[in-house]
């Protein structure tokens, strides 16, 4: 069965800073119809960075979740630019660490069910450090865990955003395995 | 420093099906004033069911990606439906499969930034196989995959939810060190 759903019209909601919304009505494959609410997002990277056996994470507050995360670094792309170079960007502009080169793990959707979200999920090579200019609206704090101690926040709670676990997940299996990846 | 970001005034969007959207202006830590889109969404369950050695996934196309995806069972939380209890009934709907028990691994945050959702993922335990019953407007197949389908079905991106990745990560650490979890 050709599992497709194909669009009958689109009602733009809603047009933001960072998101939009629209509500599609679609055709199902057994010919009935259905409505599907969906955020459109620019997209995103994220940075696993481990300096000295320490991965570099941040600290901040997340609106949506009315509480502190910590996090590996990321921020959205911005129109038109190379993941890649967001990804740099992103890590420099939070954390102060420049790296020679960047390396794509995976690129995932965050929310399938109700946003095109996708992370590009970058592994950072060939760190030094430097000073961190976060954005105007953006306040973090830095902190480099050791294996153990990124275990611990997972444990408690401080980290529990799924690109973190992966991130997590991803170095543990590096560092017992040698490869990235899964 | 206090990094709350405290709540000036919220503006309801809309009022969806699923989803709904707020924009909320915002005290920054510096006094300065933001503004955060903000989609809220009921929470969603998600489960690692292994049987045979194979892990149980559903393929279905996924509107805001325009694409078919390979995920792990998983759906929304009804009004006020225990987590657990919903993990057991939307592995039952998808797969047909039922489960003694379920086991939280991680309650993961998906797309912080803009989002609350959050999917509490399960390990099944006790798999019996029965009849897929799924939601009227929910069109899917059923696979079950072996490590190495897994791994092949992320490296060509049939697989590329964060979800579906936490779940292969984590069950790859499973047979290497016997328990759950990072």
């Amino acid at each position: 069965m050709d599992l497709t759903e194909r669009t009958i019209s689109t009602r733009p909601i809603f047009n933001g800073r960072i998101i939009s919304l629209q509500v599609d009505e679609v055709t199902l494959p057994n010919g009935g119809t259905a409505t599907r609410e969906i955020v459109k997002h620019p997209g995103a990277v994220a940075v696993i960075a481990v300096t000295g056996g320490k991965l570099l994470v941040v600290e901040q507050y997340r609106k949506p979740l009315e509480r502190l995360q910590v996090e590996i670094p990321a921020g959205k792309l911005d129109g038109g630019e190379d993941p890649a170079e967001a990804a740099k960007r992103e890590l420099r502009e939070e954390t102060g660490y420049d790296c020679e080169k960047v390396a794509l793990l995976h690129s995932m959707a965050t929310s399938p069910g109700f946003a095109d979200e996708v992370i590009h999920l970058y592994v950072a090579e060939g760190l030094t450090s430097g000073d961190a200019s976060p954005d105007e609206d953006e306040f973090l704090n830095v902190f480099a865990y050791t294996p153990e101690e990124a275990s611990q926040a997972i444990a408690d709670g401080r980290i529990c955003d799924a690109k973190t676990l992966i991130a997590v997940y991803a170095w543990q299996r590096y560092m017992s395995t040698g490869s990235w990846g899964v």
